[in-house]
Order: C-alpha cells, then structure tokens, then sequence
C-alpha cells in the first residue's frame, strides 16, 4: 500500500520526540534557519532497499517543506555509492530528521537484504520463505513489508491472522489434535485455515487426517521431512520450521516442504550502511 | 531507573495492539477462560540478560492479574537451561502476552550481549565503550538501557543531551572551528560539553585549542590515533569512531583513546535466543 | 479473551473524555464527594446480553476504586427486571460512569439481540451466520465479540484477516477470476483462504475450477442458490450475501448454503433497553 | 463548524487502524499501486445525508493525494440514484478508504434520515426535537452533527453542558428540589439554565415555585402533560421524554409541550444504504 | 470530583515525558535502586492549597507503588511551615516525580490563592468573582477547578458551555442583538442561557428588551455599571469585565453587578512556593 | 528550530480539545460558514513577543485552508498598537482558534519579557541568566524557548540534560562530594558536565577539589559569592540560584558569578496583553 497505516505514524512520532523533542541544540547554535541544502541517501554496501516510504514520511514529519525524491523503489537491488533518494529544503531540517530516517532505512533494508539472501539460496524450489511474528515490538508491519521487499512472503500478520495449533493448546485445553482442529473450525473465522504444528510422522498423520490445511514440521530431520512430503503428497501445505540458517535452508528446501520460516530474518538482521552526504 | 517512561508504555501498547488487537483466535477457540498455567523465560544461549522490566509490564499490561517473578537481574550474565523469570495466572493472558514479551527480551539481550563481548575485549585498557544514536526508532531508550546492561556507556542520549559539531555543521554555517565553539558556548546549555569532529591531526590541533573537551577521531588509523593521544595528553577526552569490529576494538583502545563508539551493538545485534516454556 | 486490546481502551478513553472531561456539575454540586452507592444495570427488554467486560472497564477507568460484580456473563439470555451486573462505591463515581457504560452494554447487547435472533432463524440448517466489515468505525472489535455473544461468527477481521476477491478487483487489475486467485495465491500469506464473489453460477464455476476455497454468491435468488450448492458440492464452502433479512434468512439457508453474511446485525441493530438503579 | 475537533480525528485513527492496520492484502495483491480510479458515492434508499465532511476527512487520512468533491450538503434529502460525492486518485486508497468512509456516512445518516422523521411528524406544533446523552461511545460530537443535519437540535453536550437535577441527585444528597436548584445555582456557572426532573404534577409545582428554568417531564401521560403544560403557562420550558415513539410524537408535541428528547433518534437508527461505485 | 478526567492524565504523562523520558542521570548514578525515603510537601508562603489530587496523580504515575497521604484537602489556607502531603517509597521515583508534581500544585496554589485574595475583597458584595477562556492551554479542566478552591466560580467551560455574543459576531453575521439572540435561540442547545457582551447603556435596554439572560458589560466607568444595575433591576444577570485589578475590584462589585470575571486570575497568578523536603 | 516537536502538537491538540471539542455553539448559530474574515494579532503593552509559531500551528491545526503572516520574529521587542501577525480565511476558524493562539502568545510573551528585563539588569555583566526545570507541566520545551527569545539561556533541559548533585543526592546515597563526582563520571554520558550543589565556601572548595566544572551557590549571601569567586578563580563555573528578584538580580552579578538561574521567570512571569481585532 502506497499509504502508511495509523499505527506506523505513530511509531515515527514517538521516534521523532525521542531524538529530536528538546531541539537539536548544536545545530541551533550554528546553522542559519533559512540556510538550505541538499542530502542524498548514499548506499554504502550491497544490499536490498527498503522502507523509503518509511524515510519520506520522517522527513515530511519533520518538516513538511521538505522536498522528498525516491531514485529506487523497495526491492530493488543497490550497490556502494548508488544514491536512493534526495531530500532538499531548510539544513536544520534535513539534519533533524537525517539519524532516525536512515534508522529507519537500514534497519528495514537490512531485513530485506539477509530475506533477499535467504530467498536466492532457494531459487529453483518450490519452497517459500515466510517471516514469522519475532519481529521487532512496534515494528510489525514495517518488518513484514520488508520481508516482502526482499522477496519473503508473509506468515500470519497476527495472532488474527491465522489459526496455528501448538502443543501448548494442547496441552492446556486437553485436547488431541482431531478435537482442537474441530473446536477451531468451530469457532474462528471461516477465511483462515488451520495450521498445526507437529513434531512427528504420527502427528503429520494425525494432522492430516484431521483436516489441516497446513502442517509445520517443527524441528525435523530433513529425512524425517522428505517422509513428510512423500505422505501429504500435496494434500496439505508443509511447512518446515526450527533453526534454519542461510547454511542450510537449500537442503531443507529440497526435501519438498513449501514453506520455510525464518525469525532470523527479522530478529537477527544486521543494518545495510547507508548515509545521508550534504551537497 | 525502577520505572520506565511514558514513551515506554506507548511503544508496549503499539506492540500489543499490532499482535493482539484483534484477539488470539487460536487459544479463544481452545482454552477454557478460566484454565490457569505457570510460564518460565528459558535461557537457549550464553549471554548478558536485558529487558526484564520491559517483559514484566508486557504481561502486566496484557493482564494485571498475572504474577511476575523475576529470578535474575539486568546486566546479568545467563546459560542455556537457566529460567530468568517465571509468569503464572490465566493461560490465555500469558500465551497472548509471551510473543512480545520474548521479542523485547531477545532483542535487549541479544544488544546487551554484543555489547558485553566488546567490554570484554577493552579489558584492561582505559577506554570506554559507548552506543550511538543509531538506535532502532521507538527504541532509543530502552536500546541505551541494555547497552548499559552489556558494561557500555551512553554516547548523548538526544540531539538535546551534548553538544556534537560535525563537518556539516562547519560546511552549512560557514564557520571554522573556533568560530563554531564560540557559537555553541554562547548558545547551548552550560550543562553540556562540546565535542567536535575531527579528521586529522590539524583538526586535533585546533579542537583542542579552540577548548573542545571532548574531541571524535573519525575514521583515523591506529597511527593517527596515538598521536593524537599524545598530542592532546589529557587536556580533552579523545573518542574514537567509525567502523571498529569486535576484531579491531583493542586495538584502537590500545591507542589510549578514552572513548570507542559503536553503531554495530545496537544496529546489528542479533537476538538472544530464549523460550517461554508453559510447566 | 478476558482482556480487552488498547484500542478499546482507546476508545473508552475518547467516550469518557466527551461526556466527563469538563466535569459533572450537577453531581459535584449536589453529591458530597464521600458519599458511597450501590448501582444495578437492569434488564428492561427480552434480549441477550453483551459488553459486561467493557462496562467494567468504563467504570473502572472513571475510579479504580468501584467494585464491579458481573451478575451474567456475555452471550446468555437476559429477561426484564433481571439484574445483570452491580457496581458499589462512591456515588459521584457511579453516575459519572453510568451513561456512558450503559451506551456501551446496550449498544452490545443489542447487536447480540439481532444476531441471536437470526441464528434461532437458522436452527437445525448447516447454515453459519457472520457478520461483515460493515461494523461502527472505532467498534469493530467489540461489534464482533458482540455477534459471537449472540451465537453469530466472524467473517474477516480487517482488510488482512481474509482475502476476498470482488467485482472492482477484477475491473481494476484486468484479471480474470483464475489470474487473480494465481496472483493472491502468489502474493499473500499461506495462513488465508481465498474467496471470490461471483453474481452468477458461470462465475461459481469458474472460481471452484480456480482454486477458490469460499464462494460469495452475491445477491442471488433461492433457485440459483440451490443450482449453486448442487454444482459445487462441497468442494468449496459457499457463502450467501447481500440484503438478507431475518425473513428471508431461513429459505436462504435451506438452500444448502455454508454461510450467510449479514450487516445488518451490526449497522441496523437497535440499543436493547437497560438502566442503572441505584440502590 | 468546518473542522472537526481532534477527538473525530482520533475516531477516525482508531477505524482506520482496525480495518488497514496490517494492510488490504487482496488490493496489495491485484491492483496495480499507480492504477486510478474514481469512486462515487451512491444513494440506494430515500433518507437524508449527514457525515460529508467525515468521509472527505476518511479518504484524507487514508491518502492526502484523493481529491473529493461533495455534490450534497449534510441535511440534504437524498433518493436513491443520487450520487452525493465523488472521490477519484489511487484505486488502492480509495477501496481501502471505502468501508471505513462508508461505515461511518451510513450511520450518520440514518441517525439524520430518522430525526428527519421524527421532525417531520411535529410540524407545525411548538415543540423542539432534541437528541440525549444515548450516543455511541466515541461519537457524541458526530451523533449530535447529524441530528442537527436531521433537523432536530442537541440537548446537553456532555455532562457540563447543562445542569439536570434527577431522581438519583435528590436520593443521593437528601435535598428536595428547592435546596437542590439552590445548590447548584451556588456552585454551577452561571451560563447554564437549571433543569429539573419531576414525575408528577406536584414535582412540576415545586420546580416552578423554586426557579426551575426546564422542567422535564418523565414518563407522563398525555393528560398530565397537558395540564403541566396549562400550569406552567410559559414560566419554564417543559421538555417530554420516555419511550417516545415516531407514532406517539405528535400526540406528545400537542400537549404542547417546548421540547421532546428521543434516545432512539440516536441509539436506535439503522443505517441509510450507501455505495462506492468504482466507474 | 475525586476522578480526573482522561485528559488530565495526558497531560501528565506529557509532563513526565519531557523530563523523564530519557531518565535522571544523576539519581540513577548515585542513589541504590532499593533505597527508600519520606518527602513532605512543606508550604513556604502564606496562600490556599490547590492540585492535591493531580500531584498525587504525578507520583502514581512514575511509580505506583509510592504511598501519598493528603494533610491538607483542596481549598484550605496553609501557613509556611505547613506540610499538606507525604509520599514514600523508592527514593529514586520521589525524585524522579519531586518536580514535576512540584510545579503542578505550586501553579495550581498560585491561581486559588490569587483567586481567594479578590474573593476576600468581594466579601460582603452580591458579586461572585468568575474565570474566564484565559487559561493555560492544556490546563482548563484543572485551573478551572484551582479557582473554585480558591472561592470563585467558573464561567463557561469551554466554547459549548455558554452562549456568549460579542461584537464580532454581530458584525460578521450582519446581525443586531435581537436577531442575533433570536438565531442561537433557535439553534444553540436550550440547556445554555444566552449572554451579550455591551458597551453601552443602550446595548444593555437592547439585550434586554431581546431576552439576553446575562448581560456582559464590557470595560464600563463605574457609573455606567450603577446605572446599568439600575436599568435591569434584577431582569437578568450582569456580568462587569475588563481589566479589573484586585484594587479595582471591590468598588465594582459596589455598584450592584452579579458577577466579576478576571483573566488575572488564571494567566497572571504566581507559583505559590513550595518544595519537598526529604526526611 | 522551526519545527515544533511532536510532543508540542500533542498539546496543541489538547488545547484545542478542550476549548472546541464539543464545538463553538455562538459562532456557529451565528456565522455563516462561507464569510470570510481578517484577523490581527495586536499588541496592547510593552514586552517581547514570543511563541509566533505555536499560533501559527493553531490556526492551522484548526484549519489548514487559513493564511498567517507574521509581522515580527520571537525576540523582538514590541509596543502597544504593533500588529505581529494577520490571519485570514473563514471567519468561524479564526474565531474558533483565537482564544487558544492568544493563551499561547499572551503567555511565552509574558516570559520572553520578564526574562528580557532580568537580562537588560544583567547588563555589562559576565553573568548569563538561566531558567531551571520549574516550568508549566506539558511546556517545557516552549517555555525555554520563550526564555531564550527573552535573552535568556537554557539550564538543564530535563533531568538527562545535565548532571546536578543535589544535598538529597549525597544524604540518600552516603556519599560525599568527591565519592558522589566520581560515581556519576563512571557512569554517566561523558557528554554531559558534572554540576554541584553546595551551600558553603567549604563545600566549594570541596567540589573544586573534586573536579566538579560548575558549582551552584545555594542561597548564599553576596560576601560569600564574592568570596567564591575569587577561591574559584575560573577553575569552574559558579551558578548563583535561590530566591534571587529583578532588584536583587545586579548585586548578584556583580559578585563575577558566571551564571545566575531563575524559577520566577517561568513560573511567576504574567501574561503580555495581546488581543485579536478583526478587520
């Protein structure tokens, strides 16, 4: 969506008050308020941009004067020395809002440059990269649409946005899984399916035979997968979860399963460099 | 600080509203309102604990009812199969809060971790080891609080709390450095020191003389720094910055600068990885 | 869920700040501040009720110190002259509290009134009512716990708690029914079944060969309803839409249809008649 | 007033969070992010218009980029066929503003469409249709905008806007009506008339003789509010209220009576039928 | 009322973030987390006690788990020396909150004991003394309450609270008195009584022969206020406004008026001094 | 710098809340939506105009379609009859949105010319004044602002802005001067001066001793400041604070102290007389 939603303002606002809500007093000392420039976002290492959107709508936050141009689009490929993006108006301006927009920007390009990583290493497969919900607290659908910018998919959005069944609902409802599929079936939305996590051949059978939709393979051996496979056979989805790295998610992707999810790519992405140069 | 600030709890109830806003439609289908269960933070890799509090008004706010017991303390180094705390009270409450509770938990862990392998590496030498405002946005003062929890220190906590003239302000004001001192002296708050940038030995000279007290080698090598800690001998304090690793940190601390900052212990730390077990 | 999400904290926020926020001035010129009460909300009209948790929290939120006393729980059959929940405390508080808890519980129960009796409509069919997006703005959380209270289900929760592919998709991307289930398959999270709305039993065709998982049969009559049912015969869940009324509910489930929708239960439901008696 | 104060700014945040706050994932997945459209908003039931200004302020939010162009007035009567405004730019904004735009127009102006009702059926007699405190939590200041719209007027705003000494206030303080009206008349300020709550001839006597400015008659029947009316003779305002109905207003109004108060006008509406049609 | 509203605490969680949201450096450094301590709130000059409850609100909200005791209520006098309140807990979160809750009743105090000298000068005259819209922004709701602890009243709260006509309304609408009275008549809520602000005798034959129920006289000689007291000889309420000093005051409330209003008192009161003093 | 923080808007939104929030029931029975209006910001004593931006940003937030124009900047003194801003656009938001640019305006101008007097006292001096933290709750970061439109300094911004070792400090923590110095260099931001309190030449000598780069003369006598200074001798910076008046202030700076800070010119300033005339 072109448009940010309600909940990503208001993180932007609460960035902007912890940085810049006493002024910025070195710049007020020394910079003329009408004195004007010009910024460029400056790539400093290969990666995948994201969150220009994100950048933009610090800098008009900041300052509404602000003249905002994108030179890339999320998702696209950048290399050392590329400029993303230009900003031009008032200096103070620029300079206030510079550290949180680039925070913002490298910490969502860097999610979509170890997606993009991920997402190369299973090229060929049938496999698709989902993100899970260890996303950063407020950060949720930023994280997600970066993600999706690095050419990951989206797991659930939410804990609304899809209905997984995990052995601690069965444990404390005391259901097995035939009766958990059955009582969610029951009562939630009718738009989502059932996920249900297993940690055997025997749980996929029951999962299956239950009427799963879809079924994570929590923790499994890729041989223990490929038997998964071999016994859904296409009749629901598989998904394989549980300390994959960017080391090993091919071999896991070649047993067959369709999904692979990852919480590194969201929780233990490093920063892309970028900065902000003056001309 | 025992209590965190307001801006703490606005970035927890983004986070709550992003996950849980629309309910947990697995568990409400599964278990019963009233079952009750104990939940312990499980410790899955080395590390130095951050985020208890944060983790405690998480569930606190999911459900006022839970009881939190802290079993280690911020700061804290940690094993695997070692429980940091334990939750207990409606089972609903603790799976609808343990998501967010953990993701908080990871990431200051996973901040204060880094930071501690950096403090480590400084041993014995006189430097000081502190973060950046390349913090993640929302984050700021909780990112600086786990960085405190690792052995760090605090660079300025906002554009508002220390006095930095970087080569934009010189290059956008006009001014040379001594002109710049004077402006910020005149202007800004008695309370703050003045630091300025610096990229050689000549920029080192006039900082020092035009009576900066804190002086930012940027970028310079191993060399340049030790004579700059000679030159200076004491009359300002000497930060090193710029792209200093785990790898090259004692050795530019072996310089005899006072200070080393580091983006990376905040922008690219990775997770800690814990668990919610439910007993 | 026991505990409510922020938003509907939020928005117990806004109702408290636009009937109490400049004071009471009747009450406060006329109740001694230390003078406690006991107040019953009472049944005035045959219904069922729902919100008892919210009214809670509004009194609440007006003074930590009420004591609230739940008399029914949220979904039951409710009869005149029957009391259903009783808060004591400060007087002032209570009727302070009141009006505004009451537009909330009858708002609520008025809505699970409605519903209840479309589901009593439908008893003995394999027909499920949901309720739609067409929910008061700031309400759609508790306008949807209100249905599930009177024996209804929820369809998507929000724009991402369901994909449902309509007329105005098609026009606008120039897809055809299989291109644009391809693409939503291609694009959006595994954890979400597609629904397609069709007009016409050509269109249920062409969606169940697609993939479709939920067929929205948008205003058809009864006997192509019923062609539909025969047609797709399982293979797909069908849903009926579009300006059913609690006359017409019946024949339209006797059509073998899976689900039926209706906005009316949420946008023309009308308050069930309550008060607070004090005591 | 033109501009809505902030807190329908708030109220339109927290629709728009719960319907797009995760995104629109079938839009995102079909519709091209630079593909334009126009909508236009379409009449399909006789009624009268009311929430203009809140749907331009909807489409807004959503995207500042939507032009919007109103082709009625709130208080318009309006037939089916008529198009009463028209939005036109990005598609995906405009169906992703649509529900929440709509939601809120619909019950606005069917709270407009019955007033007008209501109003209708007193023409020609003295009496003033005025709304109640009976609002939609969070919508006090739009439900009162569209009664007006309706051609009804606003009884108190909130609970500051007036003084009502009822029943519960004489219960509570052990006053009878003179020291009450005196209490107030005390403390109260002065911009606010008294009105009183009585249930019997007597009360309306008492109130008279002690300087009631309104005195509101609960519950009385048509006789008795006649002979109020003859023993008052213009001395105070009489105001009729309890369970009136669009079939005994008029009655009422012929009492004569200066003002009635309907609940239902507000709590009690069904929403008038609206649609965006995409041309 | 014992409860403040929603928006009182708003503007204390602002209060707190801006001196807290980065937190106490020096407390933090200095004082052990477990420490416990007593503060007093110790009155340094003779005045009138107002803001108990807020300032018991401020340390609440840094840390619930202070205690306050209130030794003093609301509207009281208090003598240097005096000590109206205790709190004790964790030192660290006394001081965290010392200031703040410092600075709202030391403003607070101020504005009653400012009120309470006019009101003392008033003593024995018909005339009560009134605020007016001239307060803090952000703080109507509580200076508003500090002037009725310190013995005055309030004149409307807000622009809803009262209808008050003035000079630019009659010239912007075109509009005379009686046509002007005659339109809010018709359109503004019948719980508001209609005032009219005059220069003139004739303004004040105007507004009464139109039905004004109060009658503001703008910036009159004392002599124009007697004989505008003897003109309305009790028809309505006359309200003197415009520059009234506490040495002017009592010579106009000679002359016979209702009422008295003063922006004095609320945007020109000084703090009333107090400090905490740690036992 | 010319943005206000978001915290500001924050409370703009709350002044607007509070005074429009139900609407402006005068102007609005009054004034025909569509009539035009100029206004101007007129000057009606002596002083020095600060907060221009702030009621620029009302009217806005008001009304986006209103043109301001300034006539003066924040710092300049100004006379009665001087018009320092024009407004124009719909008559009913200029009204609507007057009180509250006014309360804004009448009270940072208040302080910008109180504090202009203390500083025109202080010339030829080397003493700077400075506010302190005793600042209306919800406006530190304007009132600030209005002291350095006055002439003023900063002092601390908030309680991370500085270090000040306060007698609680030292009696809650056990230590004295040196220990207390040394505990908050360890661990407090190097970016930061160590401030501390002392009410003796002893305890001057001590923090002198100890390193302390300012030292705050608690309510000392003009001999013992004298005496200070002289010890000192420009080792460190000494602060004059504690009950000190505009006929004191000289006598103060006489004695050669560097800085000399005042709570009374934030909390005791009185408001500059402005008013808004329509044209």
């Amino acid at each position: 969506m072109a448009c940010l939603p309600p909940s990503v303002h208001r993180l932007i606002e609460l960035a902007l008050e912890e940085d810049l809500g006493r002024g910025d007093v070195t710049s007020e000392a020394l910079i003329p308020p009408d004195r004007e420039a010009v910024g460029e976002v400056l790539v400093k290492a290969r990666g995948v941009i994201a969150g220009l959107e994100v950048a933009a709508a610090v800098f008009r936050a900041v300052d509404p004067t602000l003249a905002w141009e994108a030179l890339a689009r999320d998702g696209e490929a950048v290399s050392p020395g590329q400029v993303v993006a230009r900003v031009s108006g008032r200096a103070r301006s620029i300079l206030a809002a510079e550290r949180t927009a680039l925070n913002f920007l490298q910490r969502l390009s860097g999610i979509a440059t170890l997606t993009a990583r991920y997402v190369e290493a299973l090229r060929g497969t049938r496999a698709r990269l989902t993100d899970t919900r260890k996303t950063t607290p407020g950060w949720r659908y930023l994280e997600k649409m970066a993600v999706r910018a690095g050419g990951g998919h989206s797991h659930r959005l939410d804990l609304a946005g899809g209905i997984l069944i995990k052995d601690n609902h069965l444990a404390l409802s005391g259901n097995d899984i035939p009766a958990a599929i059955r009582a969610v079936r029951e009562q939630a939305p009718h738009t989502l399916r059932v996920e249900v996590e297993v940690t055997s051949l025997a749980g996929v059978e029951a999962a299956l035979a239950a009427g799963a939709e879809v079924i994570l393979l929590d923790n499994m051996s890729l041989e223990e997968m490929r038997r998964a496979v071999a016994l859904v056979s296409g009749r629901a989805l598989l998904e394989a979860s549980g300390g994959i790295t960017l080391e090993t998610v091919r071999a896991v992707a070649e047993t067959g399963v369709d999904l692979i999810s990852s919480g590194a790519i969201t929780h233990s992405a490093t920063a892309l460099d970028l900065s902000l140069e003056i001309r």
